[in-house]
């Protein structure tokens, strides 16, 4: 690769350096940056970061200059090496799981340990019976058996009774012949299974004589364990690159009559008798469906700071970014505008910034409810069955008020904060300019890899109709007089309250009346979409579209609840000065104001708020609010405590040198520049030179 | 790489298949979709088409089988061995310029003589002397000088008057020294620079006599003929890894005072004597307005056909994929239900569908007015000065009223056709669900290279403040009491001469007032903003997002027109059969009904619509449309005539076989499954076999 020359070397940008550029804008703030960080994650919790973060910087191995340039293989062949050197390193210094999840966090990229570690391990420790603990999880937590979750399949996502893979129980040798009948019966998008894994919890329709008992978890050796070749009548790959997540070996899986034996069968819930073949119930599942709203609320809790990635990028850039003069400027030789500064840019980035906070006290409170959840149905199952034969916490039957609610809260909220934050990504990507489109960014990358959540775990569209159902179920117990139990109840039973005096709402001076408008739009949305189902007796289908409406709007509110209720909690005085929280103050209503306005329809359809409020809030609210948060913008995403080698962003950088770290990835590190073509159409050879000196002919 | 065993070979999809499926959707429509290709793209066009994908296909080097699998120095080096190819078979076959781009199209990839073939060829045939053509357009045509558009900066991209760059004029040699003072001025972003061009045309400030001229084109020559390395005092480089693109050698360029003759300069609008030194004006260059809005013309053109391929796709995909019974059926063991059915995929794909229709329809509207615009200009141009020096159409002096309405349609329509096909591309492949996220739904990587359309040639968001500003302008004639000259004042005085009388459109019934709604809407929002600016004397920053919303708004407003009237053709009833007629006029309904209904807040605050017909249309008319248009939605994506091969989609295939091309690719294309990886955290090796035999280690 030709050297950079000394004369290019010599050069800086022009103008007000992009340090001092960023040094005035935290110049101009008051916003004690390190009260809010611990605010949001706790001392303990940024301590906890930073010791790692020293770590792993220190390790040749996770040193990211290449990540951007390298393809697929070497890619995945770094992403194995990483994973290998983190198990070590947990090792080495005891780490938690929680500690290798921030190590991970900080690495920001999917590894192929991924499913071993997290639902491999999970299912095995929640679904197997003790022995099968011995037997499986305890080579499982050495790593000497390293598995993958083998559920969906080519043919089957969501619809998991659906599945083709068949178990068949065999009497005689009390056996499981494991088959994929069918080309859509194989396993698909397998996390860790490409490449990695030797063993997998299968996922497949039980058989006892002839008739179907449903899906059940198989765990089966899939790879010898020192060739590591696939077994014999075992089919498994990688089923190829992707838009992101390629440092993942998502793979394929098929079986050709496998036989396993009667231990495969994981059996805590469910089992089969070996010696009478009948199929046994030892505890009630309802533990799986806790595990999914689990899962379901990590990802609402981690959708701000995902989101926050974007805007901490977006907004350092737009604050070094200078780009016209302003249109109303008196002086035609003024220096450029930084982009912060117009309103377009603003209307996108700050009302995002906004929602990053939003969407935190929304995970937070989220696994608040979780927690709660747990610990009553851990005092249930102790009052019901203290005795019951390894009886876990969760193992009370579901259905109750609180699981509901949660499960409900769960699915509208995973769907709501992913989609806001992957689509709030690629806002940021685009006001980045040109240069948001070069990998060095880092949002490309960082999106790509995210946007998967929007489809797993419950596609986005298809999980609002759990809300909605839910939603309906409420309201027709409001509407026979049942006393309000929940939340969720009482804003029904509230706008039912009021159906003779309508609703009038202070939006524009009063945040507890903005939350109020918010219930007041989905119990709206509520009792219309009852209509049409009880009264009109619509099909269901025909509801669908209504459901995603129904489901979103109560998702905002819940978000806005959240939002109002984290700052106006008893501890916020003690951890905030008052001219931060009033900042915050701000950020919600720039938050409920900006989602109300644009949502504005279903706001005066119900009749929630007048047109002349609706207008208020866009024409001069929100662009107040914007101009006050605007001086704040640096310091409010610096809170957020991302380090620079987490980023690895060129234009995200915590000190502003934005123009010397896009020219130096692309000068010194970019190994296209390696090669020098012979560009003539009728010439047959492709290189004059490359690295290893050799020529090259393609055509 | 393992070979697929022979079970697995004789494996097929579960059910239905997928070619049986798509033959059943074809056979129960009408729509003729050879008459409805040869409506969209004429019997020529089509004929075209299929006889260079002929030529293509047989070509080796087109393969694309490996394209996604690739990683991005092969992939360029693959697009460079292409353009190569092309170029012989253009000069084999006689090949127009316009038969190479729909070879492109069928290609697919950017290619690194993507930038010489359109902005270099194009700038000195454009603004160079006839001395110019001779010495550096005529070699550049042979492809011995291969060339790029030097215009973009590190630190500058839409505002051209401050790019660094500098050219000063040389009194004593008659030389310009060409030079990059700081880093920022380093030119980036450049396609066909990085690896490919020997040539480039610079955008510098012209400097003379310590005076500034503004930005003007230099020839300048950047690599030895020969050698194909950079020339002293030149530093040049790809600029790196992008989210798409990356078969385009994109690529930055620095000069440390480079000298280049007299003749450098492109002279056809501007120069300076080299004998006074004067600097001389011999031409107007309207001309070059002229070429941007082709530019943005030719966008709003493609963005139909853009969209429709992930449409194509989706819904291909959407009638082959099944998933779930129907909640409401009777019959419990009903096979599960083709996606297509589902209102929430309706909502989504049909009315992108329409989408699809109107974008092309007002893509052509769009040409219509650039060609009308041009033939005018000619016109004036030969009454106005037939004996000017090398007048070409095109040079008259801009201002004109068709010219001032053409360039604000063409920023409108560009910033609206292309976000519009970007962001629905996104919905097409969420809608595919998981399988959405692999590279082969040939969707992703396709939105990846389409991306940065949202950007280039005038970002989307700042190039609203171009027709704002136009629609203030008009609105300001229209109060003063002039007549209306154009649609634009048209509109704008209807709107005024209404003002006692109010709006009363029965957009339900008449797909007139459908139009004339979208046209309140506009003028009603062009008043508003009026109102603000020169009344309330806001400041123009202050602004910035009514405007932008002001533009999408009008820009609606033209797609819906434009649509209306291709539908109300005289040529339609000669082209289509009435049943395809009366579907058009479905999809013209959907488009502008799920618009307005998108919009609803807009409609409402200017009383172009009462909040009763917003409710009707929602939940009414938009159902019962895409209930219509469901049995024609394979048919109608058909009818854009998208090869295989152009797509090179496993879920778009014409014949349905989704499952065998997903698994044909992973199983036998795929090269991450040569290698065999040692998985075990403490195993220093990385890869136990490759394809070469050797062991690799990483640790």
């Amino acid at each position: 690769m030709a050297p950079t020359p000394s004369w290019v070397k010599d050069l800086k940008p022009a103008g007000v350096q992009g340090t001092e550029l960023l040094s005035q804008e935290r110049a101009k703030s008051n916003v004690n940056v390190q009260a809010l960080s611990t605010f949001l994650f706790t001392q303990e919790g940024l301590d906890r970061k930073h010791r790692i973060l020293k770590i792993l910087t220190q390790e040749k191995v996770f040193d990211k200059s290449q990540n951007y340039f390298a393809g697929r293989i070497d890619r995945f062949e770094t992403a194995l090496a990483r994973a290998k050197r983190l198990r070590q390193l947990q090792v080495k210094h005891n780490w938690t799981d929680q500690d290798k999840q921030i190590a991970n966090e900080l690495i920001s990229e999917p590894g192929p340990y991924g499913l071993h570690e997290s639902m491999f391990l999970i299912t095995l420790r929640d679904q197997g019976t003790p022995e099968q603990h011995e037997k499986f999880l305890k080579p499982a937590r050495n790593y000497e058996y390293i598995g993958c979750y083998a559920q969906t399949e080519l043919g089957h996502g969501s619809n998991v009774r659906g599945l083709e893979t068949t178990a068949t129980w065999n009497a005689e040798d009390k056996t499981f012949i494991i088959n994929s009948p069918t080309l859509t019966a194989s396993k698909w998008w397998i996390g860790s299974l490409g490449r990695t894994a030797n063993h997998a919890v299968v996922m497949a329709q039980l058989y006892i004589n002839n008739k179907p008992y449903g899906p059940h978890p198989f765990v089966v050796q899939i790879r010898d364990l020192k060739t590591h070749q696939p077994l014999e009548n075992i089919h498994i790959g990688d089923i190829g690159p992707k838009f992101g997540y390629n440092t993942m070996d998502n793979g394929f899986l098929l079986f050709n009559k496998v036989k396993v034996p009667h231990i495969s069968m994981l059996g805590r819930f469910s089992s089969v008798d070996p010696n009478t073949s009948k199929y046994l119930r030892p505890a009630s599942p309802s533990l799986i469906y806790g595990t999914l709203t689990w899962v379901r609320s990590t990802i609402v809790l981690q959708s701000g700071s995902v989101l926050a990635r974007g805007v901490t990028i977006a907004t350092r850039y737009a604050a070094v970014r200078r780009q016209f003069q302003d249109r109303d400027a008196q002086d035609p030789k003024s220096d450029e505008n930084q982009v912060l500064n117009y309103t377009t840019v603003q209307i996108r980035l700050l009302t995002l910034l906004a929602t990053c906070y939003a969407l935190h006290f929304t995970g937070r409170g989220m696994m608040q409810l979780y927690e709660a959840n747990q610990k009553k149905m851990s005092q249930d199952a102790g009052k019901a069955s203290s005795a019951k034969r390894g009886a876990g916490p969760e193992e009370v039957t579901p259905g109750s008020d609180l699981l509901a609610d949660l499960h409900a809260t769960s699915c509208g909220l995973k769907s709501l904060a992913s989609s806001t934050a992957v689509d709030g990504l690629e806002v940021c990507r685009r006001a980045c300019g040109g240069h948001g489109y070069s990998n060095f960014s880092g949002i490309g990358p960082w999106y790509a890899d995210y946007l998967p959540t929007a489809t797993w775990e419950g596609d986005n569209y298809m999980l609002t109709q759990q809300v909605a159902r839910y939603l309906l179920k409420s309201a027709r117990s409001v509407l026979k007089g049942n006393e309000p139990t929940n939340d969720t109840t009482a804003i029904l039973a509230n706008f039912l309250a009021k159906s003779e005096t309508g609703a009038a709402f202070n939006i524009m001076d009063k945040d507890e009346d903005l939350v109020a408008a918010f219930a007041w739009r989905s119990a709206f949305l509520t009792f219309e979409a009852l209509k049409h189902r009880d009264e009109n007796k619509k099909a269901w289908n025909d509801l669908l579209v209504d459901f995603y409406r129904l489901s979103r709007a109560h998702s905002q509110y819940m978000v806005v609840k959240n939002f109002y209720e984290a700052l106006n909690s008893s501890s916020i005085n003690s951890d905030l000065d008052p001219p931060t929280i009033d900042l915050m103050h701000k950020l919600f209503r720039l938050y409920a104001l900006h989602t109300l306005e644009s949502e504005a329809s279903e706001f005066y359809t119900s009749a929630a708020v007048t047109v002349r409020q609706i207008q208020l809030a866009r024409t001069n609210a929100v662009m107040k609010l914007l101009s006050e948060i605007r001086p704040h913008a640096v310091r409010l995403v610096d809170a957020w405590d991302f380090p620079d080698w987490q980023l690895d962003s060129s234009l995200g950088r915590y000190d502003g040198k934005v123009y010397e770290d896009m020219f130096y990835r692309a000068s010194e590190l970019n190994p296209l520049n390696a090669i020098t073509v012979d560009p003539y159409p009728n010439s047959e050879v492709l290189f004059k030179t490359n690295d290893s000196g050799k020529f090259k002919s393609k055509l």
